[in-house]
């Protein structure tokens, strides 16, 4: 998995079958060092995460779901809401801390 | 999935047989400040998707399509029209807003 | 899929029993301006491509063959004999006149 | 495969019901000449990774596991840990050197 | 598949269960100029192949192997030993040549 910010919501109304009902953000890759990438993702989400949070995101071939709806053609999914990311060098995060920084900022 | 913008066409007789029937489309990708990149993908086309229009294109393995001949060879699929991509910086597009654009320039 | 041009072939006699009798050509990656790039691959040929034509290369997972040998380990298809690519800026190309100007220059 | 090392760990609570139980490592992935990339990736551990380790990561679509659960949206897995890395130039690795380095450095 | 040259070996003794008995090779991926790049794979060996050999290698989601053990989390598989590539410019070996050329170099 690969961690993301969310960025943003995608519109399509003209669709395949199979995708219908399925929400779609636009994630944007976090680099080592924590900054943002240029990469992005459009990511099919069933986990309610919301603009600025940090996710996990699966770019597995077949993009399984809950609803065991695994032929659909979703190659990128939501698959958690990061609380927490530590480590002994670089990348750090608390989702507890960006939101009171987001508040006071 | 990944953002892209449907550039032209490609026509191939001489082909595997699970391959016919299939409209292939030459799609360029979008970059997240909106730019088109060098990058571009041959995608089968399902959703009616013209010359100009942005589009959500899978690259997932089994690309599963609504008629379930999901073990024919493709590997990129057009599985939506892009109405709006909305986020809080950057890549941000209307689909209405373009058509606007492209007859009025 | 991607755009290749077929370069050459690659003979291989000590490999896995389900690789017996596939044809294997190394074909070079097309950038969407029509020039060759460095990346190339080695694919699987079921559609009889010859060595400086310009094909459809599937790179999916599971790259399915008419016979239904799916599970054999191959992680790329030459699935089309591309005859045209049309597209309103930059790749364009045409079968019969690559044939014209290779009998030419 | 690719070789990695294991950087520290991510935290999720709210997650697809598939992910429950799952532990996440972040894994930063090692050079042929044996320094750090910038890439990572956050892959499921099942042998029990620690810190500073060396691990082979293994980012296959339908990531197995050994209950059998290969349907859960891992697409990177750490699928053991490694004792040494011998190649006849560049790339060269000892678990238990590292470890005895680790401990006069 | 990708052209490599296999480069050594890895040793692990704490893996999952489902990956004993593999043996493993690391193996240093050819450009089309013939140059070892700096990319590598990890990959499992089931054809017997040596050190400065090179080899085909895929990278398939699901690495069928011979035993019907298609679920083992295996990402790279060499898949045959090449003899031969010829291609009308660039990319050129001949196993036989460059035994040659080890032994006399």
């Amino acid at each position: 998995m690969q961690i993301a910010r969310v960025l943003g919501t995608v519109v399509s109304t003209q669709k395949l079958d199979t995708m219908q009902g399925v929400k779609l953000l636009v994630v944007q890759f976090v680099a080592a060092n924590g900054e943002l990438e240029s990469r992005y993702e459009v990511a099919a989400d069933r986990v309610g995460a919301g603009i600025g949070e940090w996710v996990l995101i699966s770019r597995r071939a077949i993009a399984a779901d809950p609803d065991g709806r695994e032929r659909s053609p979703i190659d990128a999914l939501v698959v958690g809401i990061i609380d927490t990311v530590s480590t002994d060098t670089g990348l750090t995060y608390s989702k507890k801390d960006e939101y009171r920084y987001l508040q006071q900022g």
